[in-house]
C-alpha cells in the first residue's frame, strides 16, 4: 500500500512509520521534519499536500496540538489552537483528503485516552480528543466508495512520560501504540474507535 | 434554588421549565423569546447576561444549534457554526459562569444521542456532541468551590420528531428527558453524560 503519514516526526508518529515501513510505501509528512510538509491548520495546507502526494491508499495521522491548561486559565486562543488543530485539523484531513483515498482505502485519526479518562488540566484536550470519536464514528457511515474511518485513542505513552521526567508506569510503548494503527490500516474495521492497550 | 435556564423557550427547555418550576425560582433565557435574551455564540452576550442575573445556584443549558447535513457536503461554514454554537457556546457557559455560581451549584450542558450513536448527515453533530461529553467530564474534575458539571446526552425527542412528520418511536418525551436535567440540578453526581432514558 501507498500509505500518506501525517505527524511523521513524533513518538507515535515515529513508531507508526517503524512497523508500517517494511510492508508499505510510506510517504512521510510534518509541520517541518519530514520530507512533506504540512501544516493541518490551514485548509490550503492539506489541499496542497494531497495534490502533491496524489492518490494514496491509507492516510494515517498522528498530529496535532491541544492546550493542556487548567480550567480556569484556559482562554479563547487556548480553544482556537485546540479547535483549528488537532481536532479540525484531522477532520479536514478526511474531509479534504477522501477524493485523494483509493476505493476500500482508510483513514487513521488520533484522538487519546484525556477524551475518557480526563485529568485536571484537561479540560481542552479532553473536549478535542472525545470530538474526534465522535467525527470519527460518524464519517465512518458515509465515507463513499468502502472507504473507512477509524480513530485511534493511545494512552500515555511510555516514551513521552519518559521526556516528561515522569514515571513511566501505566504508559504504553510507542511500537505497541503504533500496532492500533497497523491494526486500523491493514484490517477491515470501520467506525471504531481504537484503544491500542485492549487486547487485539 | 435560584436557576438560570438558557435555551427556555425549545423542545426541551420548556419541559425542563415545567419540571423545575414548580418548586424553583427560574430566570428563562433564550436567543429571542424569552425574559432574559443571550446568544451563547457571543462570548460578550454570556458575560452580559451573568452580568444581568447576579449569582444563581444552578445553570442549566438546553441551546446550542449544530448542522446536520451529509459528510461530503459539510462546509466550514458548518463546522464554524457547530463549534461556535452548540460546542464553544455551552464551554463558555461553564467558563464565564464559574464566578456567578454560588458554591455546590451546578451546571449542566446538552449534548445527544448521536455522540455514541451517528447516523448519516451526523457528522458535525456527533463532533460537537461527543466534544461536549469530554469537556463536561473534565471540567467537573477542576470546577471550583464544590461546582457541579454534568451533561445530559438526550435521545429524540417525541415531540420533536412529531413537529418533523417522523414516526415517534424510539423517542423519549420531553418530559421524561426533562426529568435527567432534575437529577442533575438537585442530585448531587458530576462529572457525569447523563442518558434520560436509561432508569435513573
Amino acid at each position: 500500500m501507498k500509505i500518506l503519514l501525517i505527524g511523521a516526526s513524533g513518538t507515535i508518529g515515529s513508531a507508526i512509520a517503524t512497523a508500517l515501513g517494511a510492508r508499505h510505501e510510506l510517504i512521510l509528512a510534518s509541520v517541518q521534519k519530514s520530507p512533506e510538509q504540512v501544516d493541518i491548520s490551514d485548509a490550503a495546507s492539506i489541499r496542497a499536500l494531497f495534490a502533491r502526494v496524489g492518490r494514496v491508499d491509507a492516510v494515517v495521522s498522528a498530529a496535532g496540538r491541544a492546550s493542556f491548561k487548567p480550567l480556569t486559565e484556559l482562554g479563547d486562543e487556548d480553544f482556537e489552537l485546540s479547535l483549528s488543530n488537532k481536532l479540525m485539523g484531522q477532520v479536514n484531513l478526511v474531509l479534504l483528503g477522501l477524493a485523494s483515498v483509493v476505493d476500500g482505502g482508510s483513514f487513521t485519526l488520533t484522538a487519546g485516552y484525556l477524551a475518557r479518562h480526563p485529568i485536571p488540566g484537561s479540560g481542552a484536550v479532553s473536549l478535542v480528543n472525545s470530538g474526534l470519536e465522535g467525527f470519527g464514528r460518524a464519517a465512518a457511515l458515509e465515507a463513499p466508495r468502502g472507504i473507512r474511518v477509524n480513530v485511534v485513542s493511545p494512552p500515555w505513552v511510555t516514551e513521552t512520560l519518559l521526556k516528561m521526567g515522569r514515571a513511566p508506569d501505566g504508559g504504553l510503548a510507542a511500537a505497541a501504540v503504533a500496532q492500533a494503527y497497523v491494526r486500523s490500516v491493514e484490517g477491515t474495521i470501520t467506525g471504531q474507535t481504537i484503544d491500542p492497550s485492549a487486547a487485539s
